[in-house]
């Protein structure tokens, strides 16, 4: 079991690349709620492939076919449903895998795992084309919260060695979070943008890939979102966020940087600000034991660089149990950094919606 | 809700620092496992406070009473639950915390989550303490694995700037995963020890505090533990580990710094030795697709400093609605990081056993 | 939140009766596994609506179609997902129903507690066409459990006053457990099956309905599944079993009839039969303290008549808030017992297969 | 796993008949709800054994220790804990049953369940004794629904073959619920209370037992409360009643009943009154599709007879792998149903505050 998150809602995903569709349920969505569909297909054009050189150039038609859960534009009690047809599927690209395992891809896990049963065709289940229904789930309760105040946004924090501007942690504003996702690549400072583009196209003709960190903030939460211990802000997030293939690392807040400081220097200062408790600085990344401070909550993910790269490998024969060479077909990004932007925001919709169904619980 | 955490086994910890006691429960443990509760309390003292100058110097019975699901040093199959009273607590230390909140805790957080119901003497259910349950819970799980030939070991990466020297990703062996436990100062390089001792130190004179990082090692976890998506190992792992508190970050293998890399530089070629498929560098960290591959388990957890510190402090005082200054009394660690690293150890021990019995599932 | 069952798999049912189509995920089947297609599709042809005249006219197309987790006819580690498509739907019958509401129907407790945005058409989420996917999920978990020696069988109990013969508590062979369910009318004694039949006509020509009870039997359960308290086989099999629209009563062996005895007859003796524990009488039905016994799990569920009757019935307009006639159009199942029983094996299935997956962790 | 229930509180029940205490955890329980524990002691006082000749002569302090989650009368977000010490133990009485199993109880199937390690003095974890932390999880959901303006309560509806005066299913009044827990012998109907004495007294003179039902309803529950499919009302309840031991039957309103009837004098016509939606019957047990209809929730739980009895029995010893015969010694209820009539009430309070925390979410 592994493909299904949640507490108060449950977000199950299905599905392998080259099988008959991949999908979402949403179980536990309250009635009645309005889902915009333009919007939610917009925000899924955001993750899909084939839009330009920088990305993989297989053709997906990620157009979600409703089979349940809405009537009439709003949410109706029952689970919602979606699913996505497999169609540009070319299976045979991918036929000797079984064999002889792409090194950092889950070919050998897999197969070990479950006894060469495994959808290898594509990546199966493994694939990242699954975060098309993540994209679905999340899309939904990114609407669903920004009808409580609430809003996502994330942005490439930095593709290889080139970084982008952060987020301003203190005094994000609505507008800030959402800019980014606004344009084609989603970065705050277009300079810096065309700096990562220019890595990853050298990336790719180098035959290499690249990889980066994606950082997200949530603006509006109210205080109080998380639960102590297990069920955190942090925890929460986390337990989705690595559920997006190639996420290694993930950090709240001031995150790895927090380890080499003070307490005098990583202490966020609370004060008053017109009747309102903030804190001056944004070290503590907007959570604190857990729980949202009311100040932006900001994190960062690291991704690994795209596994599939054009050029020959070191590996290995499973059935000769004998080192060799692999050289993989197919087309594939040389960095989905930037595809992985929504999916990341889509992450923490589903966590922190998921968080605030509890919180509405605790304020009977 | 949020102090349970699993798939197979369900740990419950309950208890706040001044509370009756604090506890843990584990449901769904097999019957007939031997525990060693001479090793279990060894493991314990690994965290309990007051041993030495460096940190808190709060004296605590760490030493668990079982209430059940242990009889004749078995497992019985029904739940374990044992309990720690409370005794040295003195409650009127923290008597205006809920009034003016500390930076960096939860106080302000709780107090507006929990409408002011919270328990706020010595942290309450956010209390450090809390953790000694927890170790009970991994202590029990790291017996058990360890029966399955799995070992978990954690030291201290650093502390402020000061590095230890991390651990073997590619050939580590089960006697260095578990040497930096032996010591009262869990590190390998003792000269680094040395001087994380006095950075610590330097702190305590400041009145002030400091942060770490953790690495924490898995040897011995067969190809095959973990699931896809959203429990994968490093969400089963993060989905805990951020109910350390303190904990802002979190990367497996090669981490933050893979976002930097080429494909071709971080891809773990595979190869063949002696039969068995290993890879020639580990910057995955054992894990691909969410599943262990064979290779050592690595992971690094970022700890914040302390967030009491003696040092005057901004803060506000919520019934006046006014900016104030806080000066923090009682006993307060200037470092938690060496007490942390049992923690950790415990929080992964509960991760991969709870993920060792899936595993067990899908090999009937 | 409700329509997912499970503890090591997650059965996941969506759609409606007249959506986009009604399906379900199954997440956590071990991988590796054989399903037959051809034996599920005779499985679902059991439940099937439209063979004969005894249930309802509308037909089904209830050949699922899949969508993962399968590939070369085994399970492949990825959830199953599984789709029907709606397609004889006549959303035009139902168009008055969110006004007033029909006698012991969902109609008005969807209505208040949706808000009124449930979807009404042929009963929504709540419609009887969702056991469909239930049996799919079944189906599967029925011949993965025969894979490992355990049969599921049911047959029609009674239908109103007419008592077919019961199973053989003390010594069912898996022979006899499956023979109803290969008859067009699933029961044991085909003389009391034509009395049911002659009172299902009487009940349709007046336009009634009319109840009844189904009993299910598992034979070759090993001693040992089931867990103690609130996973005990009772009510892991009653959390879904309830699940099953019109469900109104569930006993085990003796049930309701064992509060009439005293100890000494209701208890069963053991003995030793050839070098096996076995119980002379089985009033336990074959669960004891929760877990079986090795004697056949036999329980009994009261399905109520079917709601919708062609008769004229008192109910009360929503909108004018007074009382008013109903006349329920369109096409219903004077009896829906026969075409339940599939379905209670269904459900038994899925909660006996579940508590397998349970029992296996449990003999490390 | 199994002794945890709930959606969104967590109750985890520990502890066996003689080990060092029995004890429950809540996790998830609203902060700032006030518990009052002279209350939850006079609700506990009425399951406690050794009050007259017709319970078991044990004396039990169940008087619980707090041990968190409760600071100054009120709930405080961190999770209710709570444990009752093991006093009057006495486990040389039981030095045997791991040999010979007594008849109708759990010790043959815990035997091989759990490889013979299970703890079998006085029950071990199947003991009745656990009913008494079901009863305080119980009684504290029982005030927080009160709180609410729902109430629940339950009587003797029968031992033996003598009949209690069922519940008023449709005009029931809150002081109706709550008449029978006031008395000693919970009865509506006092003069079939005498006479039931008087079976149970003619049981324990033959040194046998006798079983009983128990009917419960719950009055106040708004519209709405339940979910469709495996977390309805029915599905809830069952879930959990199941788990008190020696329930072998539960039945919803009209029940087995029902299965006899034709629809047109089933089901419940539904009629205004006074602007409230009513309906005239309540055959449905004020559950329709699985959600409450504002009519009184009414169901009956099936007690088997108490199966230890001083009746020489016949059993088999499992070392010998031979039939023996087996007289119980020790203390034992001729019939355990009027102390079940506060577990079955403990049990509906926390199947329906949970179900009440999801209905509050569903509302937002």
């Amino acid at each position: 079991m592994g493909s299904i998150y949640g507490e108060n809602i449950h977000v199950s995903i299905f599905g392998q690349s080259h099988s008959g569709g991949i999908g979402v349920t949403i179980d536990g969505l309250p009635a009645g709620k309005t889902i915009d569909m333009q919007q939610l297909g917009e925000f899924l054009s955001r993750r899909a492939p084939g839009k330009n050189k920088y990305t993989t150039q297989r053709k997906e038609a990620d157009s979600p076919e409703i089979l349940g859960g809405i009537i009439g534009g709003k949410t109706c009690g029952a689970p919602f449903a979606a699913v996505i047809r497999n169609t540009d599927t070319r299976s045979k690209d991918y036929s000797n895998l079984k064999d002889i395992p792409r090194p950092a891809h889950a070919d050998y896990t897999a197969q070990i795992k479950y006894h060469g049963a495994q959808d290898v065709a594509g990546g199966g289940h493994f694939s990242g084309r699954l975060t098309a229904p993540l994209c679905i789930a999340g899309g939904i309760c990114k609407q669903l919260l920004e009808q409580e105040g609430i809003y996502i946004g994330a942005h490439i924090a930095s593709i290889g060695s080139v970084q982008d501007d952060g987020f301003d942690r203190v005094s994000l504003t609505v507008q800030q979070v959402l800019a980014p996702g606004k344009k084609e690549f989603p970065v705050n400072n277009d300079a810096a943008g065309e700096q990562m583009r220019a890595e990853i196209e050298q990336a790719r003709m180098a035959a290499d890939s690249v990889g980066g960190v994606v950082e997200c903030a949530v603006a509006g939460a109210p205080v109080g979102l998380g639960d102590p211990m297990f069920l955190g802000m942090e925890n929460r997030i986390a337990a989705i966020v690595f559920g997006i293939p190639a996420v290694k690392g993930l950090e709240f807040g001031n995150g790895f940087a927090c380890a080499k400081l003070k307490g005098s220097e990583n202490n966020d200062p609370f004060y008053m600000d017109d009747g309102q408790v903030k804190t001056r600085t944004n070290n503590h990344g907007g959570i604190l034991g857990g729980i949202t401070s009311g100040m932006p909550v900001i994190f960062r993910a690291a991704f690994k660089p795209t596994p599939s790269i054009g050029q020959p490998q070191q590996s290995v024969s499973l059935s000769a149990g004998a080192d060799t060479e692999l050289v993989i077909q197919g087309r594939h990004d040389p960095c989905i950094v930037s595809r992985a932007v929504p999916c990341v925001e889509a992450a923490a919709a589903i966590a922190v919606y998921d968080a605030y169904l509890s919180y509405k619980k605790g304020v009977l």
